[in-house]
């Protein structure tokens, strides 16, 4: 049977011809793979080559194996967290490959944790239309995503979840690739995506992991299909690394919730956390942390498990380790008790707020979650560039009452624009664009639920 | 009609949108070969994002329009020669794509010239197992490779032909992908080698070109297939630089002539030039040259271009060319004299010389050309790297007796080597194996005649 550490030896073929090898569509040893992870960290493969190296990979492909190879050599490339043996079969994570108004991992984590599962979660900053999680809890006066291993131990004993971002000596060799990606053409690739988020999950040291897969307009995938070749992907490789994942595709088009930008968002998590909703978000939440108590056999039912996690909510048991949680990463427990009550006490509210209306009646087709993050981008609250600075504050609110299918009258308010700076013309021509009113209503809210299917 | 100037207009394409669309296959416009070419040149593309072009012009390849562009862009990077109007039809070239014992531009420029054709012959170094007209001819005292404008067109009226190195300012962008694709794997694409090979002919100004497309085990085409789809790119796309070509395929196993080295092929370069053979050197002289000759209205079939040549070499005329050409390229009257008379009184010769014996009796059925350019290599005739010093003296002397089909005797040289230093034991193996010797005879020296097709 293949294992992953069939070879042990040093090899030593130059650069150059382990790219000939992938470029000819040949399969790299795994020995192959230790060999241009090396010298990718080390800096003996030149940034020409590994451009090559990439562009290879990406137009011919790596199958599991080899795709579980590079994995694994890019979390042997750094320190691997290791968290107590009796955790093990308790540790868990979730990952998202990223949406618009996507705030699951602040009620998630503490849900979970509520419900006696460990949860050391790295989290990422936004990038172009996604927002990041960490950039979100920023907006908590205080919160620290930085944090020392000892602390991250302290924390999965007691609140039993941390939300940190990914240390440089995590995985290095995929920062490495990572930043290389994106001006080469070479984002959009199955297996470079898969080894980048398992890599990172292996690294963190969770034992087993649920994907949401996002699928739709403001997502990754595109098409359903293209999400299951990935979660296919992600499944496989992460299992030849001893972590078993359950993935979960969820469609991505209209925005999660009804917040969009940092502090918003925070908000909209406490208000879930505190058993109010909104119902879609809480829904993703019961469905993501359900499959993990299915796994984790905590929950006997898939239903069970979502149930669970939906008590967790509802009870304050959730909302108590989230407050916890902030203590442990540098908030103080007034400030933390104060978000926890009343967030917009400490958050940062934006200086100005301004309606956009509806100009014409009709019944709500589509709301595009893409052109609305677009526009709060625009605003300051998402990143054109990693090196840019956010503001925290600013974003958009969806009103209550719209909904894909609802009736809306000339004038409604449709959404609330909170921004620092005057609102140019064209960001709300796109935010009021976002909203497809039609005549005649389309066939419902056929999106209120978004899961799409699940596999394992 | 298509034509080249298509468009001038300047493309704003970010370079990984360029690369995204050869990634997915696409055609890439005039525009975008520009912006691609100048963003190279410019040093606004990154490595990173060169190495991943080159790998997708390797796998998705470029059609015959693209890769026109490519060489236009390439050309129009830097200076384009421009030789005298009244010499429009008579300037002329021949490019080779490398062999062994291949010394025939020494003796085929003067020829030209002395069939009244003009050749600014731009030259190359040396690399791997194929030697460099510009090192062999360096083994002349006094030769510079380096000329300055004037003096090529001063050579060009008199004696009608220069050989020189090509400088920094000739199709730079040729310069700059072509340093990046032996480290990235993308040596090997007919687009790519085409371009690189067909701006440098236009850059020098030649009006017409004879390529020399060597197929065989000691070529960089191993099949006449792939022979055959270089000769068509290459007669495709200078046509549409306006450059007619004529491509001959001729068989590189063996190698050409008796001499493998710098020195040691200057002599039997100046051999040729005296009517003094060897015959397949001479022939394969007299068959490039007389395609030139047939292009240009110098001979009316291409049986007499070629006995035009071979008059030529044999009436001192074309020595006298070589003599004038030296001298002009800084060698002193006495000393282009001595070369042209007695070859080894100026030029190096190696200290040691050691035969090699067949150690057993049979019949020749095979000199791998390849093995003793190895071997050479490992003298010092040859580099491996580019900035690597040569051995100007060191080299092999086939056997005057020895060819394919010819008997030989155990204890029989089989040829001679030229050596500086102590000769290592795997190097005369590697010379002793190089000749294939049988107990039976093949089907005997099918491989004299070593033109496989002409194609225009």
């Amino acid at each position: 049977m293949w294992t992953l550490r069939q070879s042990s030896m040093a090899s030593t073929t130059p650069f150059h011809e382990l790219i000939k090898k992938k470029r000819d569509g040949l399969k790299l040893t795994d020995a192959d793979v230790g060999d241009m992870v090396a010298k990718v960290v080390s800096g003996e493969a030149a940034d020409v080559q590994i451009g090559a190296m990439l562009m290879a990979m990406f137009l011919k492909g790596l199958d599991a194996e080899e795709t579980a190879s590079l994995t694994r050599h890019m979390v042997d490339s750094g320190d691997k967290l290791e968290w107590d043996e009796e955790w093990r079969e308790l540790l868990v994570d979730k990952h998202s490959t990223g949406g618009v108004g996507d705030k699951v991992s602040l009620p998630l984590a503490p849900a979970l944790a509520a419900c006696g599962l460990k949860v050391p979660m790295m989290s990422g900053r936004g990038l172009d239309f996604t927002g990041g999680t960490l950039d979100k809890l920023e907006s908590i006066r205080g919160f620290k995503v930085s944090q020392s291993v000892e602390a991250m131990r302290s924390a999965l004993e007691d609140p039993g979840c941390f939300i940190v971002g990914p240390t440089a000596r995590l995985a290095p060799a995929d920062g490495e690739l990572y930043k290389r990606r994106d001006v080469t053409g070479t984002v959009d690739s199955v297996p470079l995506i898969t080894s980048s988020i398992v890599s990172k999950k292996v690294a963190e040291g969770t034992r087993a992991l649920v994907m949401d897969i996002k699928v739709g307009s403001a997502a990754l995938c595109k098409t359903e299909e293209a999400a299951k070749e990935l979660a296919r992907s992600i499944i496989d490789v992460a299992k030849l690394l001893d972590v078993p994942t359950t993935a979960v595709l969820t469609r991505m088009d209209v925005p999660i919730g009804r917040a969009v930008g940092n502090a918003l968002e925070v908000a909209e998590a406490v208000r879930c956390l505190r058993g109010e909703g909104p119902a879609d978000l809480e829904d993703l939440v019961c469905v993501l942390g359900g499959e993990l108590l299915l796994m984790r056999g905590r929950a006997l039912t898939r239903a069970a498990g979502r149930e669970r996690i939906r008590t967790a909510l509802r009870d304050g048991s959730a909302l108590d380790r989230f407050r916890r949680m902030l203590e442990r990463q540098g908030v103080s427990a007034a400030d933390a008790e104060a978000v926890c009550a009343e967030p917009w006490r400490l958050l940062p509210r934006a200086a100005r707020t301004t309606p956009v209306l509806a100009k014409r009646a009709g019944a709500v087709r589509g709301i595009a979650g893409l052109a609305i993050a677009r526009a709060c981008q625009r605003l300051g609250a998402g990143r054109s560039r990693p090196d840019q600075p956010l503001d925290l504050a600013v974003g958009v609110v969806l009103d209550d009452a719209l909904h894909v299918g609802a009736a809306v009258h000339a004038g409604d308010v449709l959404m609330t624009v909170h921004h620092t700076h005057d609102l140019p013309d064209d960001v709300l021509d796109l935010l009021r664009t976002a909203v497809d009113i039609a005549e005649e209503a389309g066939p419902g809210d056929t999106r209120r639920d978004r899961v799409i299917v699940i596999l394992s």
